[in-house]
Order: structure tokens, then C-alpha cells, then sequence
């Protein structure tokens, strides 16, 4: 059900690339360029925290929602689609159930 | 098919809630508790904006699985699933093609 | 010189507590309240990132000024004073040349 | 007098660069290299806004102290020193009382 919905959104994000900044937010985050991109990843994670912190469910979902989406647009700009960091999360589940972040420790 | 991997980890996640702090990395961040799985997520944005002002793809990939991962270790502590947040992403999407985003302007 | 301009930055932010909104950008950070100053904290620490990863001396200082300025907000919006911090830094050096943090490895 | 605290805890971190990173935490700081520090200062930052969430202001005032410390060993890789930004902060507020921040609107 929720099948793809990354995909789709990666495929809408990169669709927006190149277009007139004044039609979409993202066309004007892509115009604006890395910097502007990256300043929204940093200031969705604090976002994320804060929401947390508040201890607000529906917001932490809202919150890392715009983090997951922004983090997407900083793919589009390298030409990367969510699904090289979903094949990335699965290569790592791949070596036995998350070995890889165990053996990492706290790093 | 490919967001099952996101359900997939967020399930392996889950199991680690209440596990042996010795036996898993995950299993040790909820002992850790919520600061500090917060405080990997902050580290983790940090890390991103790093990997793409170093113009490296393959470390973005990297950046962005250890951000999202870390997310979902966030989301479990309220009892939230990655599904959550696909739901409000696919939300959104079906706010006519993300003129959610278009319509809040630059936040 | 260089004397004292902390303190004296951090009374005008004092002064702007209560201050009409429209009369001020600090007084308008003050009367959205804490969750506004800490995502400028958060902001600017990214834009500090940036500005390192940019090799730009110029652009750090700059962004280092706006953390510690809305550093000083976000002490300000808890009766706290940049004579505070420079207190706990001074009592860290006290113990010997900073040997707290050599102590406390890279915690 | 407060300010010279900043010129003090600055020249210790200055004494650290190419000296043994046995030594000392900044040295070892130092030898690890820009990333390392950049992610301490990300570090920092998230953790003020955890601790102003909580509402401690004793513990917010130990995270700016960390946060400004780090911002410091970032300042003294580029061969800046806290004077630099202390300067930076007097240039504006010379600009009658802070105003540059006020006509910069909420950036």
C-alpha cells in the first residue's frame, strides 16, 4: 500500500528540476541552489528535535516528513533518487539484520 | 516494492525496543534514550550538509541512509512507524502534486 | 578593545525583551518565542558548516556572529547573560588549561 | 574584562594546533581535521536546543559554552580568532543599535 510512495515523490521532485522557479516550491529550491537545499536539511532536523522534545507525535511525523522530503530535493540536485538510499538501507539489513550499525558501536 | 525496505527496517528497529543494550547497536540507543537518539539525528543532518558541500554522491547515499535510519530510530520511541511518514508524504502528494509545498511558499 | 562587546551586544538583546514586535528583528524573535530562536540556532550552525566546507574565512566569521548572536537570543529568553557562558568557559579553563575537555576525550 | 575570557580560552586552542594530539582533546580535534570539528559544532548546536527545550538554563549555559569552545577550534582552523568575530559583532551593532539585523528582516 504504501508501496512506492518515496519513488513517486523522488519522480515528482525530479520532475521539478529546470522548471520556472515562480510554478513550485521545490523549482525555486532547485533554483536557489545547494546552499538554500542544505539550509532547509539542517533546519527540518532541528525541527525534528524540537518536535520530539515536545514530545508531539503527530508533529515528529509532520517534521521528519518535511526532513525525509527535503533530504529527497538534496539527492534530485545529485541526479540521486530515493531508491540509492533505500538499496543503500538494504544492503546494510542485508548483512544480517543490521549487523553493520551494531559493529559500527557509537561511532 | 521499494519503500517495503523502509517497513522493513523500521520492523527490525522496533524488535531492538527493550532488547539487551548489549546485543545491538539500535537495542543501545533506546537504552540511551531519546536525547541521545536526537542528538544522532542533529549529527547525522550535520553530516549530510557535509557529504554534498564535498560534492561526493556516494557519501550523500551513505549520509542520507545513517539520517533517515537514525529518523526511524526517533519515530520508534513514540511508537511511530517509517509508514507514518509515507502516509503523510503520500498526503501531501495527493494535495494535487505537492502544491502543498507550493502553496507554503519558503517557509 | 574587544572588551566587553558581548556584554554590551547582550544588553540591547535584553532590552528588546518586551519590546514591540515591530520595532525590532530581535524583538519579533522574542515575541514568537523559543521554538523561532532555536531554529535560527540551528540555522546558523548549519550556515557555519557551510561556510567552513566553503574554505570562505570571511563567510565563517560571519556565520559565527550569527550563532553567537542568536546564541545570546536564546540565553536572553532564559535571563541569561553572555557573562554566563563566559563564566562556565573561564571556570573550564581554571582547571588547568582546559584540561576538563582533554579529560573528558571526545565524549 | 569578560571579553578577554573569549581572547584567553581562543589562544589556549591557538597553543593546540600541531602540538601531540596525546595531549589534548583540542589537539586531537585539530588532527582529525575540519569534518571532525564541523560535526562537533552541529553537534553543539542540537544539543542547546535539546537543552533549552528541557527549560535547564543551567545546562543551556553549558551547551552555548561547548557550542562557542567549538565554534572556536573552527575559527582557529582557518587562523581566525574569537576577536574576529567579537569585531564582527561591534561592526553591527555600530550600525545604530543593531539595526542591520532589523532590516534584514527575518532572512
Amino acid at each position: 500500500m504504501t508501496d512506492d510512495i518515496l519513488c513517486r515523490v523522488g519522480a515528482v521532485i525530479e520532475s521539478r528540476k529546470g522548471a520556472d522557479p515562480g510554478t513550485s516550491y521545490v523549482a525555486k529550491l532547485f533554483d536557489k541552489g545547494l546552499d538554500a537545499i542544505l539550509k532547509k536539511v539542517g533546519e527540518e532536523a532541528t525541527e525534528t528535535v524540537m518536535a520530539a522534545k515536545d514530545g508531539d507525535p503527530k508533529k515528529v511525523v509532520y517534521e521528519v516528513a518535511d526532513l525525509w522530503f527535503h533530504s529527497m530535493v538534496a539527492l534530485a540536485h545529485f541526479g540521486l533518487k530515493p531508491e540509492d538510499v533505500l538499496n543503500e538501507l538494504a544492503r546494510r539489513e542485508g548483512l544480517s539484520g543490521l549487523t553493520e550499525f551494531a559493529q559500527r558501536g557509537n561511532k
